[in-house]
């Protein structure tokens, strides 16, 4: 159901502005939906990961701002990306393994791993030393690489 | 190709830990990654969108600091998605019209709407009048329709 998340949100848009339909059903979350939400964050992270390595590596200029911004919203996805793991959410077009749901606290503790290393990242880019800017991406891709290992499919 | 972005980050962390690849294959957006990216924030603007009408609706508690760091990240990803319209970037699995690119400027304006009616839903939220912030949660969802209206396929 490629297109049901754009029919779900049209529909929810048109309710709040015509209030026809009962509240409860603008908040449902599926399980699809959920899948779709996470996949999506993971996608954002992706794509700002590699503009962060860009710059690390010299690709790109070093942008303290944009690097920061970017940093930050990898935070925030990543904190947000947990409200996609839920109960029923564990199977469906996704590569999340069942072994998440199994092991949900190791699972949430290396996410805050990734989120922990982020933040190095923010307070030592920051700092501005393109060196050391390199070495703490080299540590988020690891803390990113940890989870994939364990608990995506290939 | 559902999972070329996947296997482009995985080779992006394999390249920047090992250092075996030139740089500027790393930075390449390619048209696909291109349209992967703006999907995938449109797709978390939706899913965090609808908690915001959640709860300007009352279906969950106003929890001002929650309802602040979505709307926030709303507002991020939707200059953020701007990157994922590049110039080749007008064709494919995607329902942007080709008409984005022959108006880009009005699309820009459009997005910044969005924006901008984001930004005083964050200020009318701060004040915490939860009627104030139904009727601008309105707005903001007006600003979303406005662009959908003329510019996604349907």
């Amino acid at each position: 159901m490629p297109h049901s998340r754009q029919q779900f949100v049209r529909g929810a848009l048109l309710a709040f502005t015509t209030l026809t339909i009962s509240a409860p059903s603008i908040s449902a979350e599926r399980p699809e939906d959920a899948i779709k939400f996470r996949r999506a964050a993971y996608s954002v992270i992706g794509w700002k990961f590699d503009q962060l390595i860009s710059m690390a590596k010299g690709v790109k200029p070093f942008d303290k701002d944009e690097f920061l911004r970017n940093a930050s919203l990898i935070e925030q996805l990543s904190k947000a990306s947990l409200e996609g793991f839920t109960a029923d959410a564990n199977k469906g077009d996704t590569k999340a393994k069942p072994e998440i749901w199994a092991n949900m606290s190791d699972f949430k503790a290396k996410t805050e791993t990734m989120q922990l290393e982020t933040g190095k990242l923010m307070t030592i880019a920051k700092a501005g030393n393109l060196a050391d800017v390199k070495a703490q991406v080299g540590k988020v891709g690891a803390s990113c690489k940890a989870c994939h290992d364990e608990y995506r499919q290939r």
